[in-house]
């Protein structure tokens, strides 16, 4: 008999899918990881009981991780991404003819192997010779790494309870402004405006300390519920509101949601934001 | 003990909120009027098991229903309001000072009733002297009414179930069209374009059937749970993106979210809905 899976929220309001079947589920080293297959989302990845993405909604949130960093940043050669095991970010990166490697730094091969399994249209790109995948502590190696190795730094962590904490640190967010290249770019999901304001709030200020340039962006991600969802667009540097026309133009022909209308509406502040959000 | 009152829709996604009291519970000679108090959202309107709104998020729905076209509109003096019974609308109209009238056409007394005595903070201009409530039919309303009446209409009725149905049909959509002055705006709530695509896709349709100038718009509702809402703007002549300044700027003082970036990054059309959308 098919049974809603609940993602709940503080105790005062729950999203929840009907699921057909349950496809994996294991305790990795790091988190509970599970594929669940449903009726209106297809299949979905679950860690430790929140929702990460899905077949049919990936693209809300991979597109615009993704896409306003790439077309926006002179020269995309050289790619990290820190999390993003679901392989969504790096397709969307490969996608740039530009890119010359692209490296990704997954702390649980958990989320790497269950997603090759269970979601390989969400992870197209596996095989591109340009991508690297590495099993190792994001922070670590964003500590460890040589200075201006990066035009663009892509942060796909999930919510910081857990293991994901500490990729919403002052000190990582000083670090990743270590390894970008003058002019690059770092882009993270910063949460729920609604839900995690908070978080969304400390973010922004944290995020203001290390760079010259913060600017949240937001759009919709149906499967995470409250309405409206957060990243931001940080660098020394580079105007979020001038990507490049022909990037822009290669990129909109195959996305499901990006062009370059909604690149700049994205950056829109609602009144409600606007306290908390004066840099860039 | 507290529990959740889900909406639950196609029986494949829930959006349950946590309920600390229900406050008020009947059935009308139309529908099921309740008012819940919940934990997250505040009080909150559910008309047979649909959340309608809530104190804390109210304004996403309203501000976006009403500014976009009030904002824009030569001279909004004369402004009709198809439903709405909660009240929300007719306050965001009547912060214009343009207005001389503002006449609300709700079938239900029940939910003007309810609202007045449970939701007091979201229609807080009932006793303004311009405003003029009349329960009636709104469909037989627009057919028997003179021609070239209204400035402005704006449709705030329930999803396309029940006693709304009809607002979606296209002899009503007609009908608004001939009661509107050249140069005048409809604005009508157009459903969700992800959970309820097919209704989307036909009402922009039949918009585009009686109108020059149809241009969908979107923002989140976090109460309405699929990520993203719509609301459409349609005229004979006016371009939704060239709102008035001094108007934006007015309303941008005392708006929660309402500012020209929103009304303008509003009008942003994603890849997935431009199929359709093609008009204005």
């Amino acid at each position: 008999m098919a049974l809603y899976y609940d993602e709940v929220f503080e105790d005062s309001v729950r999203f929840g899918v009907k699921v057909k079947e349950t496809l994996h589920s294991e305790q990795s080293e790091f988190q509970k990881v599970e594929v669940i297959d449903t009726t209106r989302f297809g299949r979905m990845l679950v860690i430790d009981g929140i929702f990460m993405t899905s077949e049919r909604d990936e693209f809300f949130y991979h597109e615009m991780l993704v896409q306003p960093a790439m077309c926006t940043v002179a020269e995309p050669k050289s790619v990290l991404i820190i999390g993003g095991g679901d392989g969504g970010s790096a397709r969307e990166v490969l996608r740039h003819a530009e890119v010359e490697r692209c490296l990704m730094i997954e702390i649980d091969e958990a989320v790497v192997r269950v997603s090759k399994e269970w979601l390989p249209t969400i992870g197209r790109a596996w095989n591109d010779p340009r991508l690297e995948v590495r099993f190792a502590n994001g922070v670590a190696f964003v500590k460890e790494s040589e200075s201006r190795a990066f035009d663009v730094i892509l942060v796909d962590g999930s919510d910081p309870v857990g293991p994901a904490e500490v990729l919403f640190s002052k000190e990582f967010f000083e670090g990743c402004r270590r390894l970008l290249k003058p002019g690059g770019v770092l882009a993270l999901q910063s949460e729920s405006p609604i839900y995690f304001r908070d978080t969304f709030d400390q973010t922004q200020r944290r995020l203001m300390d290390a760079f010259e340039v913060v600017r949240p962006y937001f759009g919709p991600v149906p499967t995470y519920s409250a309405g409206i969802w957060s990243w931001t667009f940080c660098s020394d540097s580079v105007d979020p509101l001038k990507p490049l026309d022909a990037r822009v133009e290669a990129m909109t022909t195959d996305s499901k949601l990006y062009n370059g209308d909604i690149h700049r509406a994205a950056f829109a502040l609602p009144n409600y934001l606007r306290r908390t959000t004066t840099s860039g």
